[in-house]
């Protein structure tokens, strides 16, 4: 009897599905538009006070002196004020993976002020992580007002993700696929395929409402070589250059990933004072700058009027040969000796200066593999392939998708089973 | 003991895990090779008949009349040549979830063949069916020919799927997320994900180095219209039409998948010979084409000198309101009724008119619409939006990636749980 109820329920469901999903959509839009503008509106302040931040350490020189204070002040507020908002972005990730403790409203104001203090002192970091951990903790604290349950709450988070990202970048469809794409290696589930996508889009429109432009790149290469194989409709040798990239952006991106866990790990055992991680950090991070005799990787690094930068980058003599391997080097002391911000710009800066180095070596167009080694050491440093592909759709246009997909899959493959989160769970091996 | 020998040689393996991962790939790149570049030439074969069947049935009006004894001869191969290939893409899906009797080699020259004759004298349908089944035929050929285990096996006829599909279309990237989403609705598995766009690749640079051309679309629009929020730096209205035309287009995917199955089941109950159903089929194709006094909605449509078309629909007054309707119902009649090719291009042209249709009426940009329309209506009925937001940036571009992942998305969800593959299973319901 009850059985025949449930089905007579479920086959009404299923012709009506329309309606439901009708139902569903309105009541995800009504819940994600107050996150999704808030988390917009604080990416923006978040974006111009970096700027602001940036343009003072160029300005005042002695500034970055004044790094040491500045760790061990982010290490005393997450001390003390921080309860579990220190785990960052895994915390969001174990949270989606499995309901528990939540994500604290106060990892917004956290995360915000410590970024800008690691940018104002002249660490090396990047955006995304504080802009996906105030998306987290906006979604967490309107979870609880609207008192969601454990499915729901994990959705809105997700969408979280997705906002910060897309507000971040202005991409909002890569962001869309980043939220879903990150949590588990090897598998995409579309349980919140719109609300993220929702959520990115008004994340991105209320961000760049608020007149925060995103930079733009260029890749101006047009494929009009003589090619070794006149019969053939596509340039073989330049595919070959992007598979041998791809594999080493891949295991850039492990590199990365494995030195920042091991500098995190190692500096707990050996320094046996909290306070003084930060300290040391911060020294090696002024040390190995004065040792290169250049300022360029540290900061953001998108832009700099006078050096190695993302957007030099694209430009034949935009990076020196090791520029990847020292921006590498100090974002990874930053990271992991206690300073905050995210990843994933230094990993655009890496790969862009390391795809600059390649193609001089071999010979390819510059732009093309500045670009290409922008999105895809972060999909091998970040598992996630499909949502560089599509990054690089949004960023640099679709002429040369296909090298992107090559590139971003390769070093998937190439950069194992970690990766930058710990958080991530692997759905399927890649062997 | 042996728990702890088998922990070691797991560890060996991801210590070392990058050359699993080479010897992995590169034994793959063997094994595909000779699938992709035969699937290839098949399909640049394929498509150079397409061109002259279609050419041939411009020249000669009175050929159409023989379309109900093309029915026949279709069904009599079937019949006594077919084995277990009539199932066409469901079997080889089916084959992919669980492997069974095999997809067998005659498929391929079965559906190159019936596909032309279908085209020849009239009939509407498609060209991607027909790809996907030469690749899956192919794959499943040189499957028994390497010995390959089931696992091995499966992979190898999601290649197939990606090497047809991006050959057919030009669209390799799209084509390799296809393999992968079409299979299960709501879910991707990444097992596949560098062998399936080492197939695309290969097969699409075999086929278009034979002198294949694939059409070129394009969506001219430029935003910069006065808006109604000047604050908004986006165009709200615009992007509130086509979320609703998303709507429609699901509608449609879902409309369009329905009719097909249950034209195809009521012919079977109702015309008690099996050789009366492509003769009643074929009377009713040619009848409605002279009712409506065109011939526009037969055969592939993807070009007319004088008439709707795919192309055409990108233009304003490329489309009568009711196009969309028509080429839905002669398709779902031919395919229905017992003739053989593709659906995805008749989805395209029901999209593109359709989108055509809605932007008269809603006074959308029409270039823009008939873009949308083509892709997000194969997303519904195929259940397989990310590939078709990447088929839309392939295609036309990525400036508008966020509209076209937009209508996708919401055609996606508007299409229920139904869609064109039978064979297809639900791993994420949409609600």
């Amino acid at each position: 009897m009850l059985e025949t109820i449930c089905r007579m329920k479920n086959k009404f469901k299923y012709s009506f599905e329309q309606l439901f999903i009708t139902r569903l959509l309105l009541r995800w839009t009504i819940l994600i538009f107050p996150v999704s503008l808030l988390t917009g509106l604080l990416v923006a302040l978040f974006m111009r006070l970096l700027d602001l931040a940036t343009k003072t350490r160029l300005h005042y020189e002695w500034i970055i002196f004044l790094l040491p204070f500045a760790g061990i002040l982010i290490t005393w507020l997450y001390q003390f004020a921080g309860k579990n908002s220190e785990a960052g972005n895994n915390l969001i990730m174990s949270e989606i993976h499995r309901s528990g403790e939540g994500v604290p409203a106060r990892m917004a104001p956290l995360i915000l002020f410590t970024t800008v203090i690691t940018h104002l002192f002249g660490g090396s970091a990047g955006r995304e992580g504080t802009a996906v951990q105030m998306g987290g903790s906006v979604s967490g604290l309107f979870a609880k007002w609207f008192k969601l349950n454990d499915e729901d709450k994990r959705i809105l988070l997700m969408c979280g993700i997705s906002a910060g990202f897309g507000a971040v970048f202005g991409t909002p469809v890569a962001g869309t696929v980043f939220a879903l794409e990150v949590l588990t290696i090897g598998r995409i589930k579309y349980d919140a395929l719109i609300p993220c996508l929702i959520a990115g889009i008004i994340a991105d429109i209320t961000c760049s409402s608020c007149g925060i432009h995103h930079t733009h790149y260029q890749i101006n290469y047009i494929d009009e070589r003589i090619r070794l194989f006149p019969h053939l409709s596509f340039d073989i040798i330049l595919l070959a250059k992007v598979i041998i990239a791809g594999v080493l952006f891949g295991c850039t991106g492990t590199l990365f990933s494995e030195l920042s866990h091991w500098i995190k790990a190692k500096s707990k055992i050996y320094i046996k004072s909290v306070w003084l991680i930060p300290v040391v950090g911060a020294a090696l991070v002024i040390g190995i700058s004065y040792v290169l005799g250049t300022r360029n990787y540290m900061g953001l690094g998108v832009t700099n009027p006078e050096g190695v930068s993302i957007v030099a980058a694209f430009q034949p003599g935009g990076a020196e040969t090791f520029s990847w391997f020292w921006k590498l080097l100090l974002t990874a002391i930053t990271l992991g000796m206690g300073f905050k911000g995210g990843e994933v710009t230094p990993l655009f800066f890496i790969g862009a200066t390391l795809g600059n180095t390649l193609a001089v070596i071999s010979g390819a167009p510059i732009d093309l593999f500045a670009g290409l080694g922008f999105i895809a050491v972060f999909a091998g440093a970040t598992n996630t392939p499909l949502a560089c592909t599509i990054m690089g759709a949004e960023l640099f246009g679709a002429d040369y998708i296909l090298y992107y997909a090559v590139a971003c899959f390769t070093a998937y493959y190439f950069s194992g089973h970690s990766g930058i989160y710990q958080a991530q769970r692997v759905a399927v091996s890649k062997f």
